[in-house]
């Protein structure tokens, strides 16, 4: 499987968090070709705001490898991490990042800023990212706009 | 309670996760007046590079008030935070910060880098550094040094 083929399972678990309202973003992990670890965004479902789809994902990565030193992983991710995902991708020395859409507001490789032009101390890791970008973005548009008319009901 | 009190609240977490093996930081989280969580560092035991103290004490804030918004908290930590910590403590809407001695490799307050000196378009927050530094420096110090000694005797 190629990048994009990796990418269109993260998707599938984008769509899972749609299908509960939460905002459309999921992740994979991948090791020799296979995925080890999967995960979607459950922040209202759970009510932890550290519940991201990637910290999800790297736990459940760990788990399954009985280490959280997740060496020679690769994390597919349909949006740009934010700064804490992007900080436990660093945590769990994540080989390769690739990302699918840009998060313009908190997106910490270029949106609201590039934490990694820094180098780590400890961790630095390979990047790819804007794979399968349109079919992201569009996931997240329907999201908020079904959200905007849901309110839109509800003051009617 | 002052600010220093809570973190001899924070510094016996950290004592727990010392008890433990693991690198000895810890959190409380206070709102009111009141600690309504408290966490300590437990990736080697739980096999997850996301366990960090303050991570596991948001998490049992949010779980304390059904709520992933921890409006008007302070969370007081050990330890300089790190990215991780700091884009969770962002996500998290916590008020205030209060952290106890510098992460030099990669605290993300002044010592790797300075992820404050960003304007977040979501949240900011008011941070108080250096509160107990040197009881935190000092337990940080014996820790690694006890792990030095513990590798040493196992060589010889």
């Amino acid at each position: 499987m190629n990048d994009e083929a990796f990418m269109r399972e993260a998707l599938k678990e984008a769509k899972k968090a749609f299908a509960k309202d939460e905002v459309p973003i999921g992740a994979v992990l991948v090791l020799d070709g296979k995925i080890i670890a999967r995960g979607h965004n459950q922040v209202e479902l759970l009510q932890d705001a550290t519940a991201h789809a990637e910290m999800l994902c790297l736990t459940a990565g760990a788990g399954a490898l009985s280490n959280w030193r997740l060496a020679d992983t690769t994390l597919y991710c349909t949006l740009e991490p934010c700064c804490m995902c992007a900080g436990a991708i660093l945590n769990s020395r994540v080989k390769r990042l690739v990302w699918g859409a840009p998060d313009l507001r908190v997106g910490v490789n270029g949106s609201w800023i590039d934490l990694f032009k820094n180098v780590h101390p400890i961790h630095n890791l390979e990047i790819t990212p804007r794979i399968l970008e349109a079919e992201s973005a569009e996931l997240m548009r329907t999201f908020f706009q079904k959200q905007r008319e849901k309110k839109e009901c509800l003051n009617t």
